[in-house]
């Protein structure tokens, strides 16, 4: 039948025909993603194999036990998501939250709200506690929430990507033990740069995302979860609403059944698989100091070329600084400015930060001394002429 | 506070020194991934660049236009999810089904029964109708259906993967508009290798992969949608209940407002952008045929052989074969001797053909003469070994 329907002739409306794809050099120093690490580039370029080749699932366990090491856990659930990190933050919430569930959220940024959308959609009662956009919670703030508001889950942004905060994340596991709820860590920023550590801050639920600290391209979202929350989702009534991100079908193919359930994105864990490797060769220590180092210097570059920085020092990241951007200044022009004409990416402002910071990042393979010295050299040469003349702009 | 938090040390449990990444070289002509093209490969290692910057801008459009070409669509919201073909499968269903629609699938393999589960997370009322795997339904069977059920939406699987079997389209569409119920349809194995129309055949919804009939590693989910699903999403009472695939977000980076949804996997639209334009050069139509003309000397090697195929030849694909394991041989060992001695990859039987069938593709890149030569020599020579002592197995 297949070959005996009639025959019905191919429009080429869309038929177009492009050059073979060729990129611009840039240097990728926004909120992400960041530059790949060559090596990782190589691995993402070899064959595929088969998602239940013997080969392949020896490399899905390499992947999880590096993974384990880099976010200083021992869950068994540790895998990378098929999808972006932002797959990845929905993991956390779709496999727990159930109907009715009272999931309070630390919102002091971008990603925090965004968590408050997901949270919603999987019908919780969503409960938020805010903070002006740059600044972070205090463990007696967090308290007073989670007496009020008694969640089954908190989530909190450890790194908030939107500001450049850091969140101090010492007692707030115990509180979480104390009120008896689970704790959800957004920790996109941080993974491979920041210090971070799963287990002993008794984080329950964390995700990430490969293209910054992990210097992989982005399209993988690290997703672990605790004994706790396994917990729950067994407990769960019904089917987790989402197929694709089901942890429990997800176990059956990373542990030990290897029981099909999508086809795995096999380059991409190609690639995850060499960027966890050298982290491990570096060692977390010394990759968090030389993100510590490199940022230290690019703060003090900014505020001896007049710039603001948006985060109190002991607040900020190393991974992204968000400066504030001189009244009268288009800094969008600024930043495209550095696009065009020096292949060189920033980022601007997200929501109440649009249009009055830039975000440059220093991730995983970006950070170092040398891109330091080059964005500084950009701000130190391109931003006077720039400075109350925005109509030079490109 | 950040810096003054108590220093915590790494624990070096989970560290583990692994070398340098080699992968084997392997012919995947099992039911996907199949090998992608060198090229592809080759624009998957670029530099990743940013998912705002004007250059990729101007790349997901590309994408996009040669999405509508291969799958001849005029779709406006024809795309990529950023996730595997199981995320585009799941997108059609999430953002489309409301609580209480009734969703009625055609059951005839795997991807049939995936499709139910799937609908019945997003609470839809799920009726099926069910044929055995190896055959197709015919168009008094689904109108009879229609008739019952009066749905919502008919999912339908075009190319069941499990199965080999070709759904004959020709007359369903039209059905579906007498019946006033979106057509949703399940293209991961034919496009790019089976003649496909979704225009023409007033497909409604459809979803792909980018691992087989394209030849690009797995990763990205092509999805496309029409004006008449379009206006069902916009009459949602409530938000689609998963954030990471929700169409109404997503058009807001896709469309022309570029607005920040998640960071895009530019790596993997750099090779999906190749594998379109590779699928333009040759013609959609030069494609088809060439997938039908392997296959064709595939079949007809298999049953000089004495091998049985499973599904008649009129709906047979061209891209999937199903090989009967004839009686008392070890299709699993079988295939491992080819996997572990000659770096072949076949598949096995899935669900209700689990043992009794091998599986083995065409697809895409892999789609040669040569191929077709290389599994039927293997047959020929390697199958002997294994007849009636299934002890010398591997």
């Amino acid at each position: 039948m297949a070959t005996s329907q009639p025959n019905l002739s191919v429009d080429k409306n869309h038929l177009k025909s492009f050059e073979p794809i060729s990129v611009p050099e840039r240097l990728l120093l926004g909120p992400g993603p960041s530059n790949a690490h060559p090596d990782v580039l190589k691995a993402l370029s070899l064959h595929p194999i088969g998602h239940l080749d013997p080969f392949y699932v020896d490399l899905m366990s390499e992947v999880q036990e590096l993974l384990r090491y880099a976010w200083q856990t021992s869950n068994r659930l540790t895998i990378p998501m098929s999808g972006t990190g932002s797959a990845a933050m929905e993991a956390t919430i779709a496999n727990t939250v159930e109907e009715a569930d009272t999931v309070l959220v630390g919102v002091n940024g971008y990603f925090g709200n965004r968590l408050v959308d997901m949270a919603g959609r999987y019908k919780a009662n969503v409960e938020t506690f805010e903070k002006p956009w740059g600044e972070a919670f205090s463990l007696e703030e967090i308290e007073v929430a989670l007496k009020k508001y008694k969640p089954s889950i908190l989530a909190m942004v450890h790194a908030e990507t939107s500001t450049g905060v850091c969140q101090p994340m010492h007692g707030i596991g115990e509180l979480c033990e104390k009120y008896d709820c689970l704790l959800l860590l957004d920790t996109v920023t941080s993974l491979g740069g920041v210090p971070l550590f799963i287990d002993k801050w008794k984080v329950d639920l964390a995700y990430s995302c490969s293209q910054k600290g992990l210097s992989c391209p982005p399209g993988l979202g690290p997703f672990t979860m605790s004994k706790r929350a396994e917990k729950k989702l067994l407990a769960r009534k019904d089917k987790v609403p989402n197929w694709y991100l089901d942890v429990s079908l997800l176990n059956q193919y990373w542990g030990s059944d290897r029981v099909y359930h999508h086809t795995a994105p096999v380059n991409m864990n190609f690639g995850m698989r060499e960027s966890l490797r050298l982290l491990a060769e570096e060692g977390l220590e010394n990759a968090w100091d030389r993100h510590r180092r490199n940022a230290e210097k690019l703060w003090l570059g900014l505020v001896h070329l007049g710039l603001d920085l948006h985060v109190q020092e002991e607040l900020r990241l190393p991974t992204l600084t968000t400066v504030r951007i001189p009244e009268g200044l288009d800094g969008k022009a600024f930043s495209l400015h550095l696009l065009n004409n020096y292949g060189v990416e920033i980022g601007g402002g997200l929501g109440d930060l649009a249009g009055t910071v830039w975000r440059i990042g220093l991730m995983g393979y970006n950070s170092s001394d040398e891109n330091v010295d080059k964005i500084l050299n950009l701000f130190e040469t391109e931003l006077p002429r720039f400075k109350g003349n925005s109509a030079c702009a490109v």
